[in-house]
């Protein structure tokens, strides 16, 4: 694709933005609606292409599915509730002393054309119709999705999901545009097009931190919302060795999910001096060892990830604990686990680099001390996991601090693995993480990557959006005056 | 002040924010009113000082002093409320099928460390006290404020003010800090320390692109919140010349307010040919003619301006419409007012450019197209405003789509300079206005500049905040299970 092509794509969505940023949110509602219904109708042939595409088990695939419809129709609610938009309303006094009070009434408005960029490891959920897109198309921005190349049939599927939708719904055509090309030049075209105003982007550090500097050295700046990776720490205090004893299963099982290929898996475990840690290690060890190793999304990934844990293992004070025998090179990305001790690893930025894949490195601390040590030397995560009894947790105040300052999500007796797609969920934490931890990118809160605040200042009854009329004609919660209420506003003139 | 000093500057600051996060929203709320107070006791001293170095009117900075004093106040109310922190609750399910719903509650918490560089325009209500400083305090963040030369003495007496405070409160003392430091490289220090996690600064366009390129190319990129100025358009409809027989004077009055020193200063305004346009474009210009120069800020401000005014006039097609002879041209800001034709300035972008201080361009245009053209061709702006009939703004939707598209603030039949402080501003535009269009820099939602969400899963109710707690003690609005409500959570156990 040539730069004169990419030109017209952003064209297209400009214009599309013009007629779509204006619609009703009932219709950007009925939209997601429907693409959800059309993903649906596509199921039986998104199982078989997207099985083929990326390695995952149907039931992966079929859980993706839910997940995806799932996401478009949690938008669409927030789009018919309306609270979202945050109206906020200060009504104006002309009769106050010494200068008249002005009527300022503030919503949220779309900012523009949007560019996804569609992750391997989701081939539904984070891709061409995931939460991106989704969050996106909810806000009133126009999309182009740049197809993974890791799932190209599964991306046209979804993308003519998409187009039938926009179509049915009469919308421009361009609401939505797909771009099959796997080539970084064509990325980064559509990041630097001056009429593209934001970026949505899951993948490497390398790949997102390019799109992040890219973005900033624009002529006009544009926010990157790059989700880049992370080790996701989990403590284990001395309470959980005692108490859980299904817990080396739950943590290798959690390092296992999906080949290792999840934002959240496991990659760091730190343990600290106890009765029973040996043991509970050794079990740990062991259930990984049994494992089978199974095929990665493609041989890219395998290949990094092989890469990537032999480099780790070869790192000094490093010591293996399991292995699995890799079944084809090419193709699968056998288990791993390695310990190592906290000085080591607090002297080693190399160990907290993610391995993408299904490889965890036990940290063994001493006491809480090095514990603390071992996560203040952590850079920013998307998640953070403790598990303990609350006793134990609660005495440990220093360690669950340290750990919410490091990460987006943070978890006790649970595993990262397994995101929760609610409101309440933040899935984003600090750089590197994240290139901004203030968004999260699951949840309908992802919504307001893509908007930004205007206020009306005396306008016309006839220029204000429902949102913001007196009569609140969409019953939404507002802010009005300082109090948030569905009450309409009657203005009595002095 | 050396590296190892502003290393320590940091280091002080993080260790107070590990303290000051902390702390209930009530002592926060104590320490902004304490501040507001000792201001209120030290504004004769401030009066004094700062009408000197700043060559602003008592009346200016007593107004400026209850601006402070009522943001801080502000604040303090949001903080009581308590409101603000979006507290987001999705209650856990631990029979949900197939896996468990776990339990999620997310809030705001403050991001660390935050650097203010004081602006010059506002020696009191955007400097060392001012909006940056009290909503980065309001919502936990500990502040470094760097004082700016051209008021250093206005800003050692707020900044005593504030210590003051926060020794009455029993908080660190490094919750605040200031450096009286004019270089510009203590100021790139300040931002590229890795313990600094924000920025807030009012001023030029070089000085805030500079900052936020600094900041882009840190190790771990932290966001920039600057504010760098506009040209503020102003669109003047038929219908007005006819009806409003003072806009002459009104607009006139607007640029030549504080010596035009503002960054709402309307800088453009866009004119259409009518009945009674040359009339009024006349008495603007004789209103304009007939001020008198006053003393700017300062030296430097007042060679900018004279520099930036005089390259203006000299642009191809620009007529200069009234002059005023300079009194002092080492001091004093004579206004000026000049025209010129639409197709030069879409030519041009020099005359889209800031000119700091009292003078305006008009825009003759011979119809609306013209003026949609004229407004197309401009950056992102604070403001926009629009003066006509309801009758005539409603028929003119096309030019309300582009200004709304381009500012932060839609005005209608008002002046753009008077920025009112309450929630429903938005006082932020898109680039090059400032550098992050999402976030406002006046009124209470300042305060999300400095905060990120952060979710618990599953966490022990010891840990959790009270914000987040099931009994919702502090009684604030929450939003649970997708409805916003002040209830508590009363969870039956199945």
């Amino acid at each position: 694709m040539k730069l004169n092509s990419i030109d017209q794509v952003l064209q297209n969505a400009a214009q599309a933005f013009e007629i779509y940023k204006r619609v009703d949110a009932k219709v950007r509602s009925k939209i997601l609606r429907t693409i959800a219904d059309e993903i649906d109708a596509t199921a039986d042939a998104l199982v078989v292409t997207a099985t083929q595409e990326s390695n995952l088990q149907e039931a992966r695939i079929k859980g993706e599915i839910g997940r995806t419809t799932g996401q478009l129709r949690s938008f669409a609610n927030l789009l018919d509730d309306g609270q979202w938009v945050q109206a906020t309303i200060d009504v104006g006094d002309e009769n106050r002393k010494p200068l008249p009070k002005p009527d300022l009434r503030k919503m949220n408005f779309p900012i523009g054309p949007i560019v996804v960029f569609g992750a391997s490891n989701f081939p539904l959920a984070f891709s061409t119709a995931g939460g991106d897109t989704a969050s996106a198309l909810a806000a009133g921005c126009t999309v182009i999705v740049k197809s993974h190349p890791a799932h190209p049939r599964t991306s046209i599927l979804v993308a003519n999901a998409i187009a039938k939708s926009i179509a049915t719904t009469n919308m421009p055509t361009n609401v939505f545009q797909h771009i099959e090309d796997s080539s970084i030049e064509v990325g980064q075209q559509l990041v630097a097009h001056p009429l593209t105003k934001g970026v949505a982007f899951t993948g490497s550090f390398q790949g997102g931190k390019s799109l992040f500097d890219l973005a900033a050295k624009r002529k006009e700046p544009i926010p990157v919302f790059a989700e880049m990776g992370s080790i996701n720490p989990v403590v284990v205090l001395p309470s959980a060795v005692k108490e859980n004893k299904l817990l080396p299963e739950t943590l290798a099982a959690s390092v296992l999910q999906g080949v290792g290929q999840f934002c959240t898996n496991p990659g760091l475990l730190i343990t600290v001096a106890c009765e029973g840690i040996d043991d509970f290690v050794a079990t740990l060890a062991s259930t990984i060892a049994k494992s089978t190793p199974a095929k990665m999304l493609h041989s890219g990934i395998a290949s990094h990830y092989h890469k990537g844990k032999s480099h780790l293992l070869a790192q000094a004070g490093v010591t293996t604990l399991a292995t699995v025998e890799e079944v084809d090179i090419e193709t699968t990305g056998a288990p791993a686990l390695a310990v190592v001790s906290a000085d080591h690893f607090i002297q080693n930025p190399t160990l907290s680099e993610e391995v993408f894949g299904p490889f965890s490195l036990v940290v063994k601390c001493a006491n809480a001390t090095e514990v603390l040590q071992v996560i203040q030397s952590l850079p920013g995560q998307l998640t953070a996991s403790l598990f303990g009894s609350s006793l134990d947790v609660e005495s440990h105040h220093a360690l669950v601090d340290a750990l919410h300052q490091r990460c987006g999500r943070l978890i006790f007796n649970g595993v990262p693995t397994g995101v929760e797609v609610c409101k309440a969920m933040h899935h984003g934490g600090p750089f590197p993480a994240t290139t901004d931890a203030r968004f999260t990118s699951v949840g309908n809160d992802a919504i307001y990557r893509f908007v930004r605040p205007i206020s009306f200042q005396n306008a016309p009854a006839a220029i204000l959006p429902a949102e913001l009329k007196d009569e609140n004609p969409l019953n939404i919660l507002r802010c009005v005056n300082n109090q948030w209420t569905t009450e309409k506003i009657v203005i009595t003139k002095g």
